[in-house]
């Protein structure tokens, strides 16, 4: 059995600078390491919905942000699929089917669940029954690929505990079909969460902080000369200091000696810039134009790529449909060895209609 | 629009008189009325499944006694759909979105779940959600045919109103495309539950205490003769009493005039025997008797379908099979409707293509 990825993000928003350090970037790395036989990435339109129930006009606006900002970012549809949850009706049946093997109090105690449900404010009447089973939702995203591998945050990780339960539930009941998924979580921990321009912990559309992946050379400068530094740092000669200090946490995640050869030659590394700062003598400006070069050695290539799909949307369409088309291939094979190990095949199963009719003959 | 029933049975055992009472009987009135456009009747083993996840040879076996048992009290598969719900897979997509628009509290709160949830005696712990959400799943098979009608006691009238609340909020939501369903409650009180032959509330498989229809003549005969009266009815010449005592609430449900010039013409009606009863002078076995050759009446005609019946097995299932894929064609038809009101009809709507690419064109 071959390596095979599973994962993919919830078209609420245009992706942004969080979404590429906490895993695109990573999944194009994975897309061409050349160690997985298949990578599936899904647009999760229909988990969207489960609490934007009544507002699909904003989902259906973002599939193709989305969508523009993975092939903009280097996921290639030639080695990666790329599709659309809700054009995969299989995964609707298979967490169906997972629903039963799962109490409602396992899920009320999922502490991501708790987490998720805290975040968006739903008061204990208010959440909806979708948004509360979509634990059992990712078990049927994650195993109607077989997936062996899940690159998450470890926020995440109680969502992939719960599939695996599910998983070795099934499996139990009905016989070996599903394949439970290992998490991999990130390699370099200063680089899984980018905090949002303001300093707070995590961009948010909602919070206006977040540089997107579509931003112009000139929306990314305005947000970085106005990001948080450090409140302290008054004068360029006062000591700075290094922690929620934007800049630097944002050149951890991005800049690479070579840089600093290029755009900052007073400085060997980014260390060396930091002691500087720390000790003072170095103003936030200089560290924001560094910033903003290395931002925009990331972003001009991103943003060149997006301008030219964005002159061929019927064509990014078609990689989608052709992408659910190939996942739903998938997922219904594995829905069709689900049902058999269920024993719901009644009409495909011959030998249960002879054996029946012998039953009843005697 | 015409009428349109949905109705149906869990396939957890053989159906039983307390069955044949409370539904099928009607269910066979209603499909020879010519009221109704379609009727659709449901084997829902996907329902089966949310409470009996581990023992699926058990919903598997009562799939064709229960096919068995609609067939031989008289469905007629030219005038009803008798459809297995797992084979129509649109209804598990619809369910999945009917639970965006429901609240975790709100189903809670349903009387019906909790008195399911108590009589099943799962504990706080281990509500599966599959069950806890039948709620919603039940709105989909009744939406998904777009009935106008659903034939259910009392009991049910919480579960109608639930699907009446969904189709509101998604036709307020996404515009008019469900229809919303009427309860159709039992004409007779009398007639809408039989208790078991032990005098318990309700026939249950787990009691022992139903006459199946499958039951051979002997078996009815033997449960009859021992079926609870009166336990103060000492000898014949003592008054006997009509509450509770079940063989007068059965000829309640099945006696005619007509059965006492031909078994027991002694009584023009049951009212007459019951007031004989009730003063005294009369015994049960007598009583027993009429019921017997009451229920024989009633009885063996089914059998005698149910004979011809056991004799194809495959041509059940190819009944089972044309039903499922007639019922799965209307589902489909709604679910595209619903997919393009929530306008995840990405693919296929080619103005939402050219709106997006002139967009992003500018």
């Amino acid at each position: 059995m071959g390596k095979v990825i599973l994962t993919g993000d919830r078209p609420t928003g245009k992706l942004h600078l969080g979404h590429y350090v906490g895993s695109l970037r990573r999944r194009v790395e994975l897309q061409n390491s050349g160690l997985f036989d298949k990578i599936f990435i899904m647009i999760a339109d229909a988990q969207a919905l489960t609490d934007n129930a009544d507002n699909p006009e904003k989902i259906r606006q973002n599939l193709i942000e989305v969508a523009l900002d993975y092939l903009s970012v280097g996921i290639d549809p030639a080695k990666s699929t790329i599709f659309v949850q809700t054009a995969v009706p299989e995964l609707t049946e298979l967490a169906f089917y997972y629903m039963n093997l799962v109490s409602v109090s396992r899920v009320q105690r999922n502490p991501t669940v708790k987490t998720e449900i805290k975040m968006r404010g739903f008061e204990g009447e208010s959440i909806p029954m979708g948004f509360f089973s979509y634990p059992v939702s990712q078990a049927s995203d994650i195993t109607a690929f077989k997936a062996t591998t899940v690159p998450v945050g470890d926020d995440q990780a109680p969502m992939i505990e719960l599939t695996r339960e599910i998983v070795n539930r099934f499996n139990h009941i009905y016989g070996e079909v599903l394949v439970e998924p290992e998490i991999m979580l990130p390699d370099n921990a200063a680089c899984h969460r980018l905090p949002g321009t303001d300093g707070k912990a995590k961009m948010s559309k909602s919070l206006g902080n977040c540089i997107y992946l579509s931003d112009t050379p000139k929306e990314v400068k305005k947000k970085i000369n106005s990001m948080y530094t450090d409140p302290l740092h008054l004068t360029i000669d006062s000591p700075g200091h290094l922690e929620g200090n934007c800049p630097f946490i944002y050149l951890d995640a991005f800049s690479r000696p070579d840089h600093f050869a290029k755009y900052l030659p007073e400085y060997a590394s980014l260390n060396e810039l930091k002691e500087h700062y720390t000790r003072g003598g170095i103003g936030d400006g200089t560290v924001k134009k560094l910033l903003y070069n290395v931002i925009e050695e990331e972003l001009s290539p991103i943003r060149e790529r997006r301008k030219m799909w964005e002159k061929d949307i019927p064509g990014v369409y078609e990689i989608l449909r052709k992408g659910s088309e190939a996942a739903r291939e998938t997922a219904a094979q594995t829905l069709e060895e689900v049902r058999a190990a269920m024993k719901i095949n009644y009409f495909t199963d011959k030998a249960l209609i002879e054996k029946q009719a012998k039953a009843f003959g005697k």
